[in-house]
């Protein structure tokens, strides 16, 4: 049995104390050296010609990396004591790191009016070439309040500061702008319904300006919470699937546990690319790791649950890359799933396996979905910059009461299924029953009893309280 | 001096009692034969080498005619006697309009779910051909209830008929889904505000599903308001554009009566076109003919306040195409100046003047205006689907106070300038005052002090009633 400290790791150790060159990579022994060039026109193509070789190209050609090299680090410290400073909330960190490693490439910073009204209008941003279009659907915007503008003055740069004032970064040659907040949360989440998480989160109680520029970013973002070393970049998600040597990359993103319906999709994939011809299909799978709402099981939580699953067996290690995406969630359904899928194409990947109604959530205010549970595969597919993308829709899994498992619903038996829904899930470990056998490893299991667990000390019914961010 | 049915008619006479193809043209002497085709790649381009010839070809290649032929017209509607019917709103029918004549090439019909969630997200559609996009900005659609959809049952086409069970039309492939209002109005306006015009005429007691589908429409569409023979299709303008020989056409949409501002903008933007190299520039004034609010000065009353206003000579006739635009007004701003723009596009124009705050309004519930007032010409520059389309920003004109006309605002001298808003010059003509001279010629003022009239039979302050659509 695989643990997940293999699949992940290489070397031992704290990640903090690892520059970026020396960061680990995974334990696994298909170490075979490929020459690729992340400029090459390659593109896999299901039941084309397929041969090992580079991975898809990132957004623009080249993967941004706008963090400082080290021996500027001391200068640029210098020069930002004279700039004026904005505090930057957790979430807006979450943005740096996010920019700063190249997942959102070709964008260099926060967005400028240009580039945000494109997002919000046409969820895509037009490349400097003339023409063509790559995928941008979620504002990556900085606000500010009057004060801040006041305080920037003529300023071209301004300095990032975290909250104990430590240097974060630089945003260079600014544009100051409205921010709309109602039309920004309207065309983003197509409600402007009270109670959306990431808007009473990051957006409600934030200034009225929105400040775009070029970033440089002091050093690699870390949270020095023991999951550093899970953090890869694309570049490093790109070296790792290029040592071993994948000529299909499908990324699975994912906030929940996991169980194993969602290994039996994955194996299944990889059995169909398999199928069409190529060789070497490795899974990306890929937990969000940035900002999610307050009844969302926490990251450190999921990791462990992931852990356990892993150790069950239920995925090929060999075939398996396990990393944390550092994005905030907007919860934003159709219009988020195409920032989940774009932020995998800067990591290499080029499938993209997309559920029933992803990124989505129950409506604020009425008892419904917000979303249309096949909209978010249906904009996938349509959506402007994504079509060097393969979407693979998920197959429905449910729980098999004939074979005590999960596997692909039948609709020619629907009696033998049971559908265990998230909030079925939850309720489960919420009151410390056990889902069917089979349904997820019972080591996986433990951890969501722990964690819900941990919620309600004094064995009440106390709501969770929301995880700061 | 011109009158306006100088500048529109060739022969004189109620449009209603004359065929398609018969459909009068304009009286004006320039009717050299010119060959061209519509699939022609020639583009006009501001610099390069000009000549005279084909205009800017459609969107999709090829102008979209969905009128069917007169032989088979009798079969049709014997053909729609077996089918479920559908009653069309006023709105509907106006939709149906835009459609029958191409004004939304390559659109075929009411839009299908694909066409609509790219609409709402994208604001554009991709072609058939595997790549390319149009543009496409606001969604045309066509609701129904539940009763609707339940007589449909599993029929494929459906009958189109108006209030008095006249037959319009019959929509064929059917495909129903459903109407999530709030996100369709979300989207689309950026706010859900209540109180948007054509959200309270059209869309809140709508029905909750949405039929797309292919039309046939069984004649062409008349209002039999004595501004039939105005309504040239996309078809007839390129034809007159072509006879007129126009190596460039520039649209000017409008909604509002038209002052001495506009002509001073829209005579420059022909002295602008001459330098630029182009031989024979011809403008489109194309007032909107469609649903407008309640307080806006309705179509009739504009187009009187119109042909005043030409016959004061400020346009020259030779160079000027007035014809009516029937699309209802969504007033969506940066949204809605696409599909103004992308609609003339497809009547030939390959140049379009958008001034301030484009299809805006004030925002329905705060003390603003809904619409970032530079977010409209901002958009339509970087819209996918209108890359051939030039795109001319008004320059401001104001009421000169020193020589007693309208004229480019000039910044080195502010104080001799006085703005004229909207607000203001409905105020002065409902007062019956007078704007200063120079700004509207007497004839077309007085019109506009009429229609004031018109709306305050006992002299009190009487709102406007809403006009029905």
């Amino acid at each position: 049995m695989a643990t997940m400290a293999s699949l992940f790791l290489k070397t031992p150790g704290p990640s903090q104390s690892l520059s970026k060159t020396q960061k680990t990579h995974f334990v696994l022994p298909l170490n075979l050296p490929v020459s690729y060039s992340w400029r090459s026109k390659f593109r896999a193509v299901p039941g084309a010609r397929i041969r090992c070789g580079p991975l898809i190209e990132p957004d623009g050609g080249k993967l941004v990396d706008l963090v400082v090299e080290e021996p500027q680090r001391d200068l640029k410290r210098r020069q930002a004591l004279s700039l004026p400073k904005i505090k930057l909330s957790k979430i807006d960190i979450q943005w740096v790191h996010v920019l700063s490693e190249g997942w959102a490439s070709p964008l260099k910073g926060f967005m400028r009016e240009s580039e945000f009204l494109q997002t919000l209008h046409f969820n895509s941003l037009r490349l400097g070439d003339g023409g063509s279009l790559v995928n941008m659907s979620v504002p990556i915007v900085l606000a500010i309040d009057d004060s801040h503008k006041n305080r920037i003055g003529g300023s071209t740069s301004v300095a990032l500061v975290d909250d104990k004032d430590k240097l974060i970064a630089i945003l260079n040659d600014v544009e100051i702008y409205k921010h709309n907040k109602e039309e920004r949360i309207a065309r983003t989440w197509g409600t402007t319904a009270p109670g959306l998480p990431y808007v009473d989160e990051a957006i409600t109680h934030a200034g009225n300006w929105l400040i775009g520029g070029d970033l440089e970013v002091i050093e690699p973002i870390k949270y020095d919470d023991g999951l550093d070393r899970f953090r890869l970049s694309p570049a490093e998600l790109r070296d790792e699937l290029t040592r071993r040597n994948a000529d299909a990359v499908f990324a699975f993103q994912l906030r929940n546990p996991v169980h194993n319906g969602h290994a039996l999709l994955m194996t299944d994939t990889r059995r169909r690319l398999l199928e069409m011809g190529y060789k070497n299909p490795v899974l990306l799978l890929h937990p969000l790791g940035g900002y999610t709402k307050a009844d969302d099981v926490p990251l450190q939580w999921r990791m462990r649950q992931h852990e356990k699953v892993l150790e069950g067996g239920v995925l090929d290690p060999e075939t398996t890359v396990v990393s944390i995406f550092p994005s905030p969630m907007h919860y934003a359904g159709p219009t988020e799933v195409q920032w989940h899928a774009k932020a995998r194409i800067n990591a290499g990947a080029n499938f993209y396996i997309v559920g029933r109604d992803p990124a989505g959530m129950g409506h604020p205010l009425e008892k419904r979905d917000l979303y249309d549970a096949d909209h978010g595969k249906k904009v996938l597919s349509m959506a402007p910059g994504l079509e060097r993308l393969n979407i693979l829709p998920f197959k429905v899994a449910a729980y098999d009461k004939t074979q005590n498992r999960m596997a692909f619903f039948d609709p020619s038996r629907p009696q033998d299924f049971l559908f265990i829904s998230g909030t079925k899930m939850r309720s489960l470990a919420k009151n410390k029953e056990s889902p069917p056998d089979g349904f997820m490893c019972p080591g996986g299991w433990k951890v969501l009893v722990e964690y819900y667990d941990s919620l309600t000390p004094a064995g009440n019914d106390r709501v969770p309280e929301p995880v700061p961010v």
